[in-house]
């Protein structure tokens, strides 16, 4: 067993909010992400798989298919979007990063196992200095 | 004559566009930055001040009031708001990074004067693979 | 099952020796890190949670209030300080970063599970070469 | 049990490509991996031990001796060398990332066993977007 | 005036060494980087123009535009390639990073003027502890 | 002309204070960082030499030569030290980071003058969020 991991990037605007909330009570609960006019960032995906190595490529799995696979199912989605008005898979959730973990997560999973490898692990960057993994 | 610089990250969402162009037009002038939802980004912002050693403190300048300065004048502004709509340093400009820079540096070049130093660079990352520099 | 990590920092003094042994001896058994005159690191220290992520706000634990306990249980009495002789959670214990990991997982322990979740991981890099984990 | 992890890095030339198949079959299946005049990366390697803290020097393991294990089993042999022809270790396989990660497991494992502490993981990273890990 | 970089990367095979002298004499002279079987690395590339903001778009220069040149011009020339044996620009020289950067720099400059902006540096990590750079 | 930077580190305590001062006085002058039990950093030092490619080698300098210099006169002096203490060419001075930019040009300069190449900048990080340089 061997795990192999991709990072991905994109950027997007989001808002923490619940709208039976007002503006006042949203800013209480969520502070400045609730902030109606938006903001945004720079989120880093790590996939992480697992799997076999196969003997005849030395590979777990075609790098290039897990990028083409991420990309057009995450990244061609979500980069410079608004998370919550505009990603299919985030639609009726709050955006924050960690139901963003389980949205890709959900994306990516059937599609890796037919890449060869099974989805290990979902991890993002929402800022330097908080990131959420996410294993099933 | 010696070189300090402060880093202090913001995130924010924008957009790229002309109210005189139609979405098709703005889409095909800035691409996906025009995204009339926004997108946004962890901006990294390096404020670069420059004078002579006190000899007393052996400091340039007291780096917890530049960073309080800085704060005051640009991130309290920024963070966690939408450029287009929300930065009063930044209403009737395009919101590029290169505006960006230039906005920060008129913002902070008196005050920096005053805590007895010259401003020498405002360089901003928009993401790990793009910066700008402006040295007034 | 969620994880969420918050990375806080602190710039600490330290020294690896032990009373019993003289300089000499405690030279050779901790190299130029036994130094009587102290050294020092910027370390990073990055705390996992985990649990489950409440419907209401999409969050796991509220990384605002996680992010105060750190402080008020760590950083506060760390940073700019002497391991060995001020930081009371690791008085009579070598100032090792393995020591630091298992002291610092104690005192954050209890007080997580207050906040809804339960402590995973405790991970310090003493410098870009090296890192410690202990999840207790 | 803790887990100590110690960073080293190497720089090597390498090739993906089958002997039996002809250049175009290579570049078919391995991309401009399989380039007959070699390539080569910046490789990071971070080698993860664990084991229990020794009361006596609050250490899981001498890190210059780990450091210096590392060096001698793996460094030296491939740090500015060919992969492919000239590392012992990965003789008669596929010059993979995956490959290497295990190859370096089987250099490493008997003799961080001799340093008191169990090896516990093997990461690679060939590049930014791109990494291993093996867990034995 | 201000300055926009662009950051690229590439992975590529090289040797330091003289033809006229043996192997002995470059092993002496260039050291392990004179491996006859190549070693490699994983290049940054920072190219830093300069010039005015157009206020009509609020850039100085199209980002896109400019990292597709990047591309065509140096990118596609070096990466995954050997800069001794097959890469244009590098013909005839020493395949040092220095030499590497004024090569560069002449590939870009003509070009970049044609986007409207004037090259101003050119700057390359060959590893995280060196760097090289070339303002012309 | 071509710039050449060498990247090294060290580890060391250090305190800011007058010794006319008071402790409280300190304190309210200096911060934090005037803990008279010290406190430290993991500092990262980057020498930048400038000149012209030599044509036989294809380098601006011997890197290693460059290395070994900085090691001798400033690594070795400061790394795991206390630097109010035991730095020689810090005695009598404030030990900001400022001062350690200035002291450790005055160390190199004339050394790199005889590798055949100019000393350029001294830039040293005390924290990720902090640089100085010196130009001389």
């Amino acid at each position: 067993m061997i795990y192999i991991t991709r990072r991905e990037r994109f950027n997007a605007a989001h808002r923490l909010f619940k709208k039976a909330y007002s503006d006042e009570k949203n800013l209480e609960v969520f502070g400045k992400c609730s902030n109606p006019n938006w903001h945004g960032h720079n989120y880093e995906l790590f996939v992480t798989v697992k799997g076999d190595v196969d003997p005849e490529t030395g590979f777990l799995v075609n790098l290039k298919a897990l990028s083409r696979l991420i990309r057009e199912k995450v990244i061609d989605k979500i980069d410079h979007k608004n998370i919550n008005l505009e990603v299919d898979f985030m639609q009726g959730k709050m955006a924050s990063t960690e139901n963003l973990a389980i949205g890709i997560w959900n994306e990516l999973e059937n599609d890796i196992a037919q890449l060869g490898a099974s989805l290990h692990c979902i991890k993002i960057y929402e800022s330097e200095n908080n990131f959420v993994e996410y294993f099933g």
